[in-house]
């Protein structure tokens, strides 16, 4: 079905304010919910509700909590997240390094014992839309083996790089695993493949099969060794940098998807070394300089990252935010 | 065949101030390579002098040109590399940005207008000795198709990341693609197929022959679209950052591999925001924990980033370095 922005806000608005987030915060979360599934990522908006709900009743979020800074030098701050609602949270985060780019030309902070943050590309775009080029990225708890094992060792950590460019902002916004969890699904319940191997099915052998997959656990990074080694790189300068933790604790405190875990926010003021008109025509000039390639086989076109969310966005803007039934319903029961 | 280290620096050092380098500059060069190669990344160690010098003979490496300051603002720095050598103008913009680290926790400088920097992980590998976390990018010309394309439109670019760590820092040293124009040949050379996929043939389909891969130039990015929204995202954010130019005026002004391109360091100073003992210990934990999984079939054990290069240093260390005869013998040439 199709619910309209509004009313889908309103709903999910509704929902966090009963569970007990303050109007301010639950106003955020519901837009950024929103705004998430409106740009096609519906993983992370309308089917993360319930599950943010049941992680406030079981106490692994704490929906009065407020992050409190911990350390600060020079462009650095270091706040303690508190199990707060993850995106506020980033939020206030991705403010607070704007605050320190301004002043210092880039600015880092921290975010330690956070929960999870939804989608990540939230707050690449929040930088970029005010004209900050920004590099973030969260560790999480393990899904993923490391490559040469066979057991989750690694988290698929979302890493998020945006620069500021008209009509979109350029944003990259990956996980290190080659495909989620969420498309492994999506693929089994629509009974398909996946396009490229996704994994290692029980006897480690190199699979398309979704379900083979979903069964091992062993879902393979993307670039194989490459994808691993990033995951580890990620996970431990989380830790470092916020003064916090890395997924073997993370997974030792279970408190669910990223309960505990580390946010860096790197935003960089790119006026204070370039104009304006040059960071425009770079973005531009590559957008167009891809395009200017043949296509491959089967392929309609070259997108550029970020790209991908205008149709998406459009189509939802004109039609009302695509949602399944089923997850609709269970909103609307809570 | 194997040299002896200070054999093989002093060999290098001799061509690098035949053809115009100073004493210094001479040193440095040879002293990075010669590590380069000791430490197992042949391709751009030894392999890579004549290259270098061709480049000197061909006017696209200034052998004199120093970097010059072209902006500063708070905790950032932009130099021009004014097409001097790429090591010598690489490890001088991470030295400033170690300094800056030092005064505001973060240092982020951009430098344009550059050359090739050979291994990206010299910086990371140097910073990270000092005690310093680092997180370095190049852009380069193109030499890879944008995921839907068939003709190279995107820079081939490595990410590094870095942590200072015992024994060995913590070390990613990333390109973009799954393998290097360098492994096809080899691998083609010796007989062999790529252990995975590598990239399309010239009817655009996904196969493991070298060969193939290099006679379509349709080089596999690292997990697909992912890499290649990664390297797009390198190649903006590099030109952006330095106030210099991407991919598509890279390409434009010939200059061989990296001639005229972009690069950015940004340095942070862990110790600013956590104590060293944590620091250490989330490393350690993070190493130890990856080693708890069990192995996947036909592997011997699972390594952390950057422990790779202990076992080959040692090696060349005690042995000599690995180096290919005719590539010695076009040294002693020079």
């Amino acid at each position: 079905m199709r619910i309209p922005f509004e009313e889908m806000k309103a709903e999910f608005e509704r929902v966090f304010i009963k569970y007990g987030l303050s109007k301010e915060k639950a106003e955020i979360c519901a837009r950024v919910h929103a705004q998430t599934s409106r740009d096609g990522v519906y993983s992370h908006g309308a089917n993360r509700i319930a599950r943010f709900i049941s992680y406030v009743k079981k106490g692994w979020v704490d929906v009065n909590a407020e992050p409190t800074k911990e350390k600060e030098f020079g462009a650095i701050a270091v706040y303690n997240g508190n199990l707060g609602p993850g995106i506020t949270n980033a939020l206030f985060c991705t403010d607070r390094a704007i605050e320190i780019a301004k002043k210092y030309g880039i600015g880092l902070v921290g975010l330690k014992n956070t929960t999870h943050w939804m989608r990540g590309g939230t707050y690449g775009l929040y930088a970029a839309q005010k004209g900050f080029v920004s590099i973030s990225w969260t560790n999480t708890e393990s899904s993923m083996p490391p490559w040469g094992g066979a057991e989750p060792r690694l988290g698929n950590n979302p890493f998020v790089m945006a620069a500021p460019a008209e009509p979109e902002p350029a944003l990259l916004d990956m996980a290190m695993s080659l495909y989620s969890y969420g498309k492994l699904q999506v693929t089994r319940l629509a009974g398909k493949k996946l396009p490229f191997p996704g994994g290692f099915d029980k006897n480690g052998i190199l699979t398309n099969d979704p379900g083979a997959i979903e069964e091992s656990m062993r879902i393979l990074p993307m670039g194989y060794w490459k994808g691993s080694s990033f995951a580890f790189m990620l996970d431990i300068l989380g830790a470092i940098l916020s003064d916090g933790i890395g997924a073997a604790d993370i997974d030792k405190i279970g408190k669910g998807s990223c309960g505990g875990c580390s946010q860096i926010f790197i935003i960089i003021d790119p006026e204070k070394i370039s104009v304006k008109d040059h960071i425009n025509e770079v973005i531009k000039k590559a957008r167009e300089y891809i395009k200017t390639s043949s296509l491959a086989q089967g392929d309609k076109e070259i997108h550029s990252p970020g790209e991908g969310i205008t149709a998406a966005r459009k189509e939802n803007d004109e039609k009302g935010i695509l949602i399944d039934d089923g997850v609709w319903a269970e909103i609307k029961a809570l």
